[in-house]
């Protein structure tokens, strides 16, 4: 069992990682405050699409997503068809539910790359479990939500008093990838810049204009 | 020619109205800083996708795009391409631009929905220049980009003064909508909610989700 | 008519007020964005009990309830059982409905005070037909929710633009009281005060409490 | 006695848990700046009601009532007539009064749930000197009211580093929870949501209204 | 009677101002969220002390002082112990009470400079009224304290919107100065910098110490 | 003399127009707090290269210079040996001091682009006897700095109020040349933007950067 | 020596503490840009109060005050004609002048009391050698001030990582006096709470007032 | 090896240190928005000019030059042309590249002072793997720059808990000088505060100009 006061400096490896999508359910989604909608949206997706992104395990769950909760959006469910998806009836923790403990389990990888909503009960719960169960917990900041910054600021620490791993999407996307001539790289990973990360897409899209177009703007090269 | 201080309340009317989409170029977005890459993309997108929800003439017009300031993104090209679409080499002011002009006058409508990178100078000068020739202006704030919030609040507020009225995306959706039960209305606009308005959006989810589900969660009915 | 440019400081009379609650319906509240909803939901209560406190006439007024927006809070529906209520089916603009315009004019009263989901629509473009029709319109901005606070002030220095008195809860308790000594006055409105203004209310309590203990702590009298 | 800089996961037992509810007096209240008084007087409320939700033990505490701090809320008093409370004549940090710590000794658990005005003071000194006792301390911080919200966090950051679980009312609710189907679970708790998390209650409230109309807005199933 | 449109750019005269100091009342002050208390009770005394500072007439009022509101602070009160001092039972609005208009037109002048709490009622609700009845208005926003920073921004747009100049303590001492080498000037003022804007002060007293020393730091010169 | 009401837009032009650079003295930096100092001095020296960039008269000006205000930054006093530059020894108000008012005459131009420290004094007071004069006042709020956000907010409502545009450096810029094409126009500004707006100086090294090195990234191109 | 990585609670012992004015000088007070020069010239002078209030052994040190640095604000120079003020001609890092570590050790005191500006370098370097030489640090987190809140954020979480307590003024207070009825307590400390906790001082005036006038207002006793 | 979790103080010396200049292209440099673009690249220069002012061997590094993050900016270069630079042509982790390992190890330091873009990909796995080698790693938070403040405060967190010192450009240069008489000391350091930290070459140019002028203002010396 892992050391939960343990930091040291551990690289996610692509072999051995696994992508949880933790409760990001619609009705759940409105109680997200401490970003806007449209760029919480946005970072669920982009959470969610690392799993194509780097052909890891995925899994899905939602929490009693017949009442208030709602279900998961349909973005997801489309993307991940065939992934494992443990509906849980009543368990807050996800590590409560045995099926979900067994879908994990049944990966046989020791690095978990996490998000959901709420950030304070759905994703630190999950994540404090893993850790007490040794495994690597890779906290995706950005794509969980939570009902205030300062909420989430204080379970982001929470987990990090534990040896949770708290990181951005990019930091995720960069440990996995490594090298932008490994597989999947430059030409695998590009498409999901331009998706997930506009500032870097669109920058990567006028540096292509301006090869293409070649014209030196008048004064440009003083 | 209308009274630059008048701020008489005027109605949006979707026969009345043209769409202009303002330098959103690729490189100009990176100057965009008060709002996260993130929300201001969706932000450009939900501008852009109004011609369409509401069949609204639309003109497209680019600065100097062979240079720094990149190309319009593909998306806003693929969703136009057969409007009217003015490269200017050099007009800071589209307005200064013959051929603007021109495509503006051909659509013989007097009220302008509007937005643009950069706030203070894209958006606003072309605004005060349409006020100037008579026309009705509707800035779109959300939709517009800025180098911080605080110029942004100065170039609205210097918009203001000439009679622009500045406005946010749903406030140009509904007043171009007015009633769910029109064409567009209900029927066609949800799926512009569901694309461009998150929070909106995953709120018809789920209450879609629950009729469908009908299963009344223990306690909800005290 | 009124003019719409004046800005002549009216004072509320409540003998000529009438209060309006539109559209603050459980699901739009998800929509609100510019205050914590333990906040918002303070305020919306707030605002609605002003007419209990003034006995000012109120109407109610809700859009496609049936649909995503849900109903309106079972705490106001409570409190005002036997107002107006009009349910509009499709028109966003509550003036735009006949039965709602009449229910307005039937009291009589031109000065109207107005809140309501969101802002930069169900608000203003009600707030801004009133003014078109001649009415006073004093709309509070603390009542009124808004997906971000730059909608909000954006909105509202529209509703200026047109002579709309945008202003506090606190103001309008205080314009429609004038003096603690009237009636409704101290006596009346300290229970107002004691739920919906909790600084006040427990600035008051501490009062009383010291009177009743008449302890002089050591020091205090330096 | 526990390890101080321990901070491995430990779950809330409902069994094992004792509610404290710390100088929550209406001069104190004045002091609080971390949050508005709206937001505030909310989450003292929904803290203080935790006890009842789960059938806690609970203990209240106040710090010289008579002087400026004044009086607990009445509506604390009245949730709690038979509990303990211990009116405190001078010790800032409770636990410095033998009284107040065979209260806390008396109910025999070991995990204490916590929240104070101010959190750098009342609450901290508590917290740090249960944590010495061997405690496990669960401090909820959006129930703590402090000066300023930087004071708040270096606060926070202090209990943090003697082990004290720096949480949300959220988390306590849900940790002490669990599963929607235990006892207290979804029928008992609901109407707690309803009244002091407005953001579930009311997504709660359209869910169940969704149902009852099972009416599909046109657009909405596409 | 005063256009109270018009905005006419008008210098603060010495000779023709009077000082108002509106329910600074200890009591009041706890309800001032939009500053902290160390920056309002500096901003409240040094607007107290322009009085003293230019001689001018100075009046003071509260309202209902014997309840929550308390009483003035006692270092206003030492600071005028001859000033007229109107106690209001129960006007909000100041000018409805016949003793302040009289002590108002007393004094004979026409430019006010106004503070007090809270902005959007205390402060607003008179200098609105003042500028009903031709009076030049000068609010001083920064010793009005409010219950948020979003209700003062509102207020003084209000204020703005009938002409009230809305403006800063130092803009206020400058207007009165015009010059360093009036009197009162550099010497007389160079006190009240001191006492009530440290950052000028401090930069004052290093320049002082500068010329004293007259020592060069090895590198300044270079 | 200029209507002070009229707000009609009116187009910066570079052959009637003159800057001014108004008490940015190193002692007076320091009161500056609404930027931080890094952006504040670059935000001051792009205002002063204006004058170089277009061939603007320049006319500088300080305040008591020998006292602790201090003396104009070596920066700008090297980039104009000889302009009028008018050491004022006791005017607040530069429009006070007759050498300033002929210097300012001396030009001929009526378009008057200003910026100095303090905002709500220096600025203010200047910009509104311009206006009084008959100017037309374009005030650079980013070149302006104030001891709060606040008061430099209400200082620019202010002004805006007597028809002073409050604008953007960019905006000036922009608005002086109108066009990339023409002269001073990319070439020749080109350099001011690299050294004082880094977000599009940095835009064009790289397209210049990308158009030498020719390489495709793999995946740009998808 | 002390165990730098020790994080155990530890209670300020008035007989054991002794308190340290670093650097508080009226030049380096323009660096100080994470407070308002209002506020922190409070907080500063409050910090340095404490020594009168609790009689502690104080130490005053200034870094190369004849250069731009300047002198400390006489205001604290009267408070302590008598104390150690050891004037360092270079060394940042007060513990690496010998006359500073002497006076330190001089007390005989073991809890040091710290606070100076700027927060990253004065206070941060010393509190950390003081750790590394065995002394308990309590570093006032208010009387720091900082080029900025972030630079403030960062340096305080490096002290924390060396055993340093970062807290607040009313934390010290507090902690020094422990009880209301200890000497000093309630009557000795009022008058500090009075002069430097405004919020706590209006409070007690505001009560004592209400004592006095012994006056209910009507409602109050609802 | 080093013991990661050691947070032991340790100071910098200049002898044994080495500065790392990482990735700071000018198409990265579009990606920050923790900070504006003026005050980033004054950090980012004040960061580079360190190797300067202290004579510390300095490594440049850049990522895949050639595409869209471009080339590192020519005022770089220009202060570096003969320092060893390791463009890397598809690592994300400098670390993982032989050459630039073999550059750090080369200069024999133990002390790593490093900064760069962005924050929590490009500063923060290398800082951490070189804690992994034993370096100890001083990380220049206000050099690195991020996509988010928060995901900055996240990565910095990050960095902390495997022993990263994360602190200020200011802090690391009094580490680095330690006394003003040392050399570099004042004489070489001041012109670095001239260009690179604007408050204090500010405050040292008016200290000069007092010196200099020696003329007291009336008033300053009461």
């Amino acid at each position: 069992m892992a050391n939960l006061n343990s930091n040291a400096f551990e690289r996610l490896d692509k072999k051995n990682a696994v992508l949880l999508i933790v409760d990001h359910q619609v009705g759940l989604f409105q109680l997200v405050r401490d970003q806007s909608p449209e760029e919480y949206r946005a970072n669920v997706l982009a959470h969610a699409a690392l799993g194509k992104a780097f052909d890891l395990p995925t899994i899905l769950t939602s929490s009693a997503e017949n009442g208030p909760n709602g279900p998961l959006p349909k973005e997801i469910l489309e993307m991940y068809p065939d992934a494992p998806f443990i509906k849980r009836n009543g368990e807050v923790n996800a590590w409560d539910n045995a099926d979900f403990r067994k879908a994990v389990e049944a990966t046989g990888k020791k690095q978990i790359i996490i998000a959901g909503i709420v950030t304070d009960v759905c994703t630190a719960f999950l994540a404090m479990s893993l850790r007490q169960e040794g495994y690597s917990v890779f906290a995706n900041a950005e794509a969980s939500g939570c009902s205030s910054r300062r909420v989430a600021d204080d379970a982001n620490a929470r987990m990090r008093s534990v040896g949770v791993h708290v990181l951005s999407t990019f930091a995720v996307v960069c440990e996995l990838m490594r090298d932008w001539r490994n597989t999947p790289g430059s030409p695998q990973l590009m498409p999901w810049f331009d998706k997930h990360y506009p500032a870097y897409g669109y920058l990567a899209r006028g540096h292509l204009a301006a090869i293409k177009s070649g014209v030196v703007q008048p004064g440009e090269d003083e």
